[in-house]
């Protein structure tokens, strides 16, 4: 588990770890990722350097960590009534924003400094949440559906594989398809 | 396009680099990866530190050059005489060797150390290539078999995308699913 889980919400911890988020997101859009030092963002945060060393290890692990809380979701996904629209609004929502050049950098800044996989594994529980909010209301309207882990692999997983791994191609028509080739599939067994 | 792909087979610069892989490989198992610097490889290889960041830029681009080198398939997946036994035995196998420690390191360091995509590319086109040669052998003895890219959706991004990011329950039986999903959709459509 990540350092900054053990981070209790209002106390003094919690301060320092807002400022120093706060200080690598203004410093990365001033002065960009390669010219970011540990050094430079405690200066911004008013903290020392080895306040960040202490808590984070390292700068890739805290860029890791300010990455995940960029890719939280801002709410709930929106509801349009029936489980095609609701889930296909989704997956091409998350390709938009997952395949943009900052989500990219996200992504991989999530997963490079991630040495035991905790933040990998968070932004994979954002999405997981958001479906099942999207499932939940499927089955309150008696829809037919598949379940969480279904739709990770059919949707979630080969947008997140080609946007990492193969990237031609990824536009809202391929989410569309994903969506259309699991519901589809599922209504006709 | 990453600068190794520029190297002729059989001139110096080939040598150079077949040294600085198998200098990499050797330290790997004997001293790790956190005592690894480019120095103790330039030695161990017996060519400057400098002919090395002229190369490959830094430890970390090399170490993806090397990653993506140890996950070059061995040889042509084996033939078992029909595509759903082929598929089934080559995604057992894919899963068991990319879900493995060194698998996954492999991975992990093919991804981080690679700015262009190129050799995130590479992995992709891998797989890519054995399940041409899969479907390549059901397209003769003329089965029925989805495209490439079906199942590089279906079967390769959900094992790739759940060993980065959510790595519980990946077996054989979860290889096994993953191809009998895809093949059995096929069948029913």
């Amino acid at each position: 588990m990540s350092r900054k889980q053990m981070v209790r919400p209002g106390g003094r911890s919690a301060r320092v770890q807002a400022a120093v988020h706060s200080a690598v997101r203004e410093l990365l859009s001033e002065v960009g990722r390669d010219a970011l030092t540990v050094p430079l963002v405690a200066q911004r945060a008013d903290v020392t350097p080895s306040t960040i060393y202490r808590r984070w290890g390292d700068l890739q692990e805290l860029l890791s960590d300010v990455a995940v809380e960029r890719l939280r979701p801002d709410g709930e996904p929106e509801d349009h009534g029936d489980l095609r629209t609701d889930l296909t609004a989704w997956a091409e929502q998350f390709l938009d924003e997952m395949a943009s050049a900052s989500g990219r950098a996200y992504v991989r800044d999530a997963l490079l400094g991630d040495p035991d996989g905790s933040n990998a594994g968070q932004c994979s529980a954002y999405a997981a949440e958001q479906i099942d909010v999207i499932l939940a209301r499927a089955a309150d309207r008696e829809e037919s559906a598949p379940d969480t882990e279904t739709v990770v692999d059919h949707v979630v997983a080969p947008m997140m594989y080609r946007i990492l791994f193969r990237p031609a191609g990824l536009d809202t028509a391929y989410a569309r398809q994903l969506v259309t080739g699991l519901l589809g599939r599922r209504r006709a067994a």
